[in-house]
C-alpha cells in the first residue's frame, strides 16, 4: 500500500489533516470484517466527534454509535443519529437527569451501569418507562466495571429499579500494549461469557454482549460477543502502528507540522502537545512518529515544540520545511482541534468540525 | 493558609473551577516578587488563555504579556493588549506574513528568533520597518535556541535583515524536576549574561535579558535577568506542588469530579484526560492529585475516567460524591476547556471564556 500524498503546504501550521481515502478504506474494512465475523458493529464516537465520519459508519452498516458521556450523546442526537449507547457508568446526578430524560425521549438510548446505587439514580432519573442498560464488567482493564461473577446482582437491582437491562459490556483496554491482543481478546470473551451465565441465573436475558476495541477487534470471539465497538480504526495513529494494529499507510489522520529549529539529527516542530496531545504509555517509542521518517523519533514533547530525532547519517528535514507527525493516540488529538482538513490527493477539499470537542460532561 | 471552598455541587461534571480569592492572591505575590527583585513581569498568558485573567496581570503591573503563538498574539491583540511577545521561534511562512504584518502595525510586538534563516524569513514577512526581535538561547532545556556562545551572529544577521534586534531570552524548563530549580535558575543567568556579552561583541545591545518561568521565578537572578515570564504560578497545579513551587492552599485551579465507579480503596471519577490533560512526567507521583485528599494517588488515566487510589485505612469518597482535582500540567487542562467556572466561597460568581483555547498557529 502506498503511504497517502504529502499535506498541503499553504495552510497555516500546526494543523490536523484526514486523507479522505485513507478513512474511507479503514472504514469499508472494519465494516466488512464485522460482517465476516457476524458482529454488530457500533463505532466509537468518541474517536472522531465528527457528523460526517459518523454518517458514513451508519452508511456502511454500523447498528449505531457508541459514545462516552451524555454530552456526546447530546450532539449526535441533535444531529439526527437515533441509536445511541452511553458506554460509561454514568452518574445520574440531579444536574443530568433533566438531559438523561430528554435524550430517552429522543433516541433509543443505552446506558451503562456497574452498581445497584448507579442503577437506581438512573431509574429516578429517567423515571417511566425506564431505559435500556448493558452492565459493564471488567474483563482484566481494572477500570471501571464490575466483576463477570458479580454482574447477575448488579443486573437485578437494575431490573427492580425499572431499568430494561438487555446485556453486558466490557472495553478490554489491557490489551493495548505489546503482544497483549491475543490474551485481552480472550479474557473478553471468557469474561462476557461468564457474566452472560450470571445475569441468566439472576433472571435477566444478556441478548447483548458488547466488547471490542481497535487492537483486539480482529481478534474478537463471535461465540462470546454480539457487538463491537472500536473507535480509532478509523484514523489509526502511532500507538495502533506501534502495537500491530495497522501499518502507516492506514494512517489517516496526521498533524502538519513546519520545522521551527533544530541542529545536526534533531529538528524541532511547531506541533507540540497542544496539538498531538501528551499520551505516552511506557511502551511507546516516543510522544508520536513521522510516518514519512519511520526511524526517527520524538524524544520530547512541549506545548508549542516537538523534538524529532533522526538517525545519523538520514536526511533531516530542513528548517520551513512541512512533516506529518502520527500523534499517539489520536482521540486526544481530535479533542484538541475545533477542525479536521480533509484533504484527498494532497489537496484541501473541506473542513469537518469536530463537533463533539470536549463534549466532556 | 485555609484550603478553598468546597466546590458547587448542582453543576454538571467535570467542570473545570477556578477559585478567584486564591487566583487573585496567586497574581499579587508573583507581581509583588517582580518588583521586589527589580524585574519586569511579562507574564506568560499561554497559562490560563483568558481576557480577564491577563487584564488583572496588566492592572497589577505587567508590562506586557507573553505568548506562543501568532494566534495567542492575535486573541489578546484584537481584546485591546498592546504589548505582547511571541516568546517562540516563528517561522514566517507565507501563510503567516500576512498575520505577522497584520499584528506588527496594531500592537508594540516582539518575536522571538533563533536562526539567520528564521530572522531573514521574519524580515521578508514583515518588511519596513520591520519587527522587535530577542534571539532565543538554549539555557539547558535543549528544545530551540542557539548556545549562548552563537547569539551574536544570529543577532547580527536578524540587524542585517532589517529586524530591531534588543536582546536575548531563554526557556529554563530544565528546572522541571525535583530538586532542578536552584540549578536551571543559576544556568539560565550564566546563559543570559554569555549571550549578551556575545550580542555585544557583535554590536548589538542586550537592553532586555528575559527569563524565568513558575518553578525558577523566586530564584531568578535580577543582576543578570531584566524581565521575567512565569505563567503556571497563576493557577498552580500538580506538578508545581510536587516540585515544591507552592501548596495545595495555592492551587487556584481544580476540576470537580463526580466519583462515579470503585471498590475498596479504589475510586473511578469521570474526569479523565480529556479534562485534566495527560501530562506525566517521570518524576509525577501520578496522573495528577487530589487537593482535599493529598494521600490518594491518580494511578490510571483514560480519557473519561481517573482512577484513584487512597491508603487502606483512609476514608474514601463514595459514588456520587464530587471531589476536586488537580491537573499534572494546568496549561494543558486549560487549553482542552472551552470556559473556566470562576468560584468564590463556594459559589459560582462568572464564567471566563477560554479565549485562546486551541490557538496553535
Amino acid at each position: 500500500m502506498d503511504m497517502p500524498a504529502p499535506l498541503p503546504i499553504d495552510l497555516n501550521t500546526p494543523y490536523v489533516a484526514v486523507d479522505l481515502d485513507v478513512l474511507d478504506r479503514n472504514l469499508r474494512v472494519m465494516a466488512a470484517r464485522a460482517t465476516a465475523q457476524g458482529l454488530a458493529l457500533r463505532p466509537h464516537a468518541k474517536a472522531h466527534k465528527c457528523l460526517q465520519i459518523a454518517r458514513r459508519q451508519i452508511d456502511l452498516g454500523a447498528v449505531g454509535l457508541t459514545v462516552a458521556t451524555v454530552s456526546e450523546a447530546e450532539v449526535f442526537a441533535k444531529a439526527g443519529f437515533t441509536d445511541l449507547f452511553i458506554a460509561y457508568p454514568v452518574w445520574a446526578s440531579p444536574a443530568r437527569a433533566t438531559r438523561l430524560r430528554a435524550l430517552a425521549e429522543q433516541v433509543s438510548l443505552r446506558v451503562g451501569v456497574d452498581s445497584a446505587e448507579g442503577a437506581q439514580a438512573l431509574a429516578d432519573a429517567v423515571g417511566e418507562p425506564g431505559v435500556e442498560v448493558l452492565v459493564e464488567i471488567d474483563s482484566g482493564h481494572h477500570r471501571s466495571g464490575v466483576q463477570p461473577a458479580a454482574a447477575g446482582e448488579v443486573a437485578a437491582a437494575a431490573a427492580r429499579a425499572g431499568l430494561q437491562v438487555t446485556g453486558v459490556f466490557t472495553f478490554p483496554g489491557h490489551g493495548y500494549g505489546p503482544c497483549r491482543q491475543g490474551q485481552a481478546a480472550a479474557d473478553e470473551a471468557a469474561a462476557l461469557d461468564q457474566a452472560a451465565s450470571a445475569l441468566c441465573a439472576a433472571g435477566v436475558d444478556a441478548t447483548v454482549r458488547s466488547g471490542g476495541s481497535t487492537p483486539t477487534a480482529s481478534m474478537a470471539d463471535p461465540e462470546a460477543l454480539t457487538e463491537m465497538r472500536p473507535g480509532v480504526y478509523v484514523f489509526g495513529d502511532a500507538q495502533q502502528v506501534e502495537l500491530g494494529s495497522c501499518a502507516w499507510p492506514d494512517v489517516a489522520l496526521t498533524v502538519a507540522a513546519t520545522v521551527v529549529s533544530g541542529s545536526g539529527s534533531r529538528i524541532i516542530l511547531d506541533a507540540g502537545s497542544k496539538v498531538l496531545g501528551a499520551d505516552q504509555p511506557t511502551w511507546a517509542t516516543g510522544g508520536g512518529r513521522l510516518p514519512d521518517h519511520p526511524d526517527a523519533h520524538i524524544t520530547a514533547l512541549s506545548e508549542h515544540h516537538s523534538t524529532a530525532v533522526f538517525p545519523e547519517d538520514a536526511p533531516v528535514p530542513r528548517r520551513g520545511d512541512i512533516v506529518r507527525v502520527a500523534p499517539n493516540h489520536v482521540c486526544s488529538a481530535v479533542n484538541l482541534a475545533d477542525e479536521l482538513v480533509v484533504v484527498s490527493g494532497g489537496r484541501e477539499i473541506d473542513r469537518w468540525a469536530v463537533a463533539a470537542r470536549g463534549a466532556n460532561t
